[in-house]
């Protein structure tokens, strides 16, 4: 049994597999090696070193608990080469801006990761250090989890909890009209930095400049869930979400769960400078950064009078937030528009201008 | 977009993915479709329809929360060509047989499933029937998840979630000398009946005739998790664990958890019918029946004097329990013996006697 054999953090999942004509490996000796080296240092109280079948905790009293769970594949929402390290972040990270979103402190992550047959040692330790940076960081230890063998591509599931004060959690379904769109940080910069890690040498490369495209591929590696504002979203805002799958859409995802239309500005949606370089040198990037994923800021709804509120306690902790609609009635569609109230139509959705009608 | 491409339960993941030439959709409409159709019905109080980026339960007051986190790979853990109401199955169950092993009362589950680009929409419709069968069963609620594509083999990760009276888990780590050693149930009938679905030929097939082979695969196909002797557990046993990776193996696990050594004797293992019709006409199969995986039954350790009300409580139930072995002081070896309290070699593990020593 190679010492680097996949295993369930505690155990196996299946020793038999699909070989019965292999004796199955009746030997548990050296077994934890793998688990113990890359895993165990990262391990929360209550994970129990990894060595149980489970873990166990005690949730904070009064508390909800919020549950959050993403797949990352290699190959579909990861680049098989990137950094161990980052692809880790990423995993995580993705499940930590779900908590943000909702309003939630971290309590803890699990993780199933799949690997392949050449997987490497030394870039599952890469991984694992990683991950244990950001458990760190986000105070989100490991729990637990699975590790099994895959012939398919590395395959990765977090999941991540979190609590919030009893009936605290900011839901994605409470905007109501009249309510401000606002969102954190700035958009598009991980859809563009997509484009900079699929190819370095983009035609508007030379108007972005090196360092802003380092810039651009960090936000698309390295997502900043917006955890700081947990508590702050709770106290503003009636409706959230973080941005993922792109501003425009998850916008009206979450105008839709809420029943209610609306209208986005386009023109309002913030750029960072790299960003608004990009689509300065392109102006069809405009509508990739508006309609990108991976952004993972915050959108969020909230009463007019909310908004200074948020956005001051946003900028203490170094968040910028931008006004970037308003919530319209059921009956109202839902429209981006520009500066001047004129429809924008998006050249990579034909049917968007029909959404909502 | 088709409407049965994979969905976040409540978003995508990566609408991005990794082909930046291809516009995002940024067209939300018929989203829902996927999950609505296949999970929206299991969904539980708290998963909030499967709508929002995370679901949100108040946890039992006074208890402990239990984790746990397995993940099951086709043609690694299952068959890709298994029904797929049995595969669902598989995949909960073994994830609830790690709360019952724990003593734990299912709160819920959390399930990603990565699908191949050609994966069928009627099969997630029968995975689908199939977990929500089982979530009614065994009272855990479907509370969100994630569904991504991926390029591999269809992958599964069930995140369970359980709880226990406030320090009432069952750990692994609680056998002490004296302790009797029990299993649940019967041993070695799912490593035979994985035997069985890869060749339904066996040479063994006649011995054990039509009924036994049934029996055999069905307990391979479908584990009965023992959540019904959870709370058995919690009052007798000092140590415990579910048995999926073989029995000697598990048992020796548990014991070295326990920093403890013991005895196992091979003769006292509970064989079903078919199982031992199977060893009649095999001898062979005895070592894998001892050492095959995917049982779910119960391994504990209790006193002496616990075991008889386990086995009534058990009884009572509709379960068998046999006495196995004892554990012994740190200083003794771990042993499989036979009746005659002679070494038993396995001849599929070489290092396996010099395990402990």
């Amino acid at each position: 049994m190679a010492a680097d054999e996949p295993r369930r953090f505690g155990r196996r999942v299946s020793a038999a597999g699909l070989a019965p004509s292999v004796p199955p490996a009746a030997v548990p000796s050296g077994e934890d090696d793998f688990i113990a080296r890359h895993f165990r240092p990262i391990a929360g109280p209550g994970a129990l070193d990894l060595l149980d079948d489970a873990a166990c905790i005690a949730p904070p009293a009064g508390r909800d608990l919020i549950l959050t769970k993403d797949a990352l594949v290699a190959g579909v929402h990861f680049f098989p080469d990137d950094p161990p390290a980052s692809i880790a972040r990423k995993a995580i990270r993705v499940n930590l801006s779900d908590l943000a979103a909702k309003g939630a402190k971290p309590l803890g992550v699990l993780l199933a990761i799949a690997l392949p047959a050449d997987h490497r040692d030394d870039w599952v330790g890469r991984f694992a250090r990683g991950l244990a940076e950001d458990c760190a960081t986000y105070a989100a230890p490991l729990l637990g989890g699975d590790t099994v063998r895959t012939p398919g591509p590395l395959a990765i599931s977090i999941t991540a909890l979190g609590t919030v004060p009893r009936r605290g959690m900011v839901p994605r379904t409470g905007a109501k009209p009249g309510h401000i769109l606002v969102v954190t940080g700035t958009i598009g910069d991980a859809a563009l930095g997509l484009q900079v890690r699929a190819d370095p040498d983009v035609a508007w490369a030379e108007a972005v400049g090196r360092d802003g495209l380092a810039f651009l591929l960090d936000r698309y590696l390295h997502p900043q869930p917006r955890l700081a504002l947990a508590d702050a979203l709770r106290a503003h805002a009636s409706a959230a979400m973080d941005v993922s799958d792109g501003l425009v859409g998850d916008a009206f995802k979450m105008l839709r769960a809420s029943g209610v239309g609306g209208t986005l500005v386009a023109d309002a949606v913030p750029l960072s400078p790299a960003a608004a370089a990009a689509v300065a040198a392109a102006p069809e990037l405009r509508e990739r950064a508006l309609t990108g994923g991976d952004d993972y800021e915050i959108l969020a709804a909230m009463p007019d009078a909310a908004v200074d509120g948020f956005a001051d306690a946003a900028a203490a902790l170094g968040v910028a937030v931008a006004r970037i609609g308003v919530v319209g009635t059921a009956e109202m569609p839902l429209a981006l528009v520009d500066a001047a109230g004129e429809d924008v139509v998006l050249a990579g959705a034909a049917s968007f201008s029909h959404f909502g009608t």
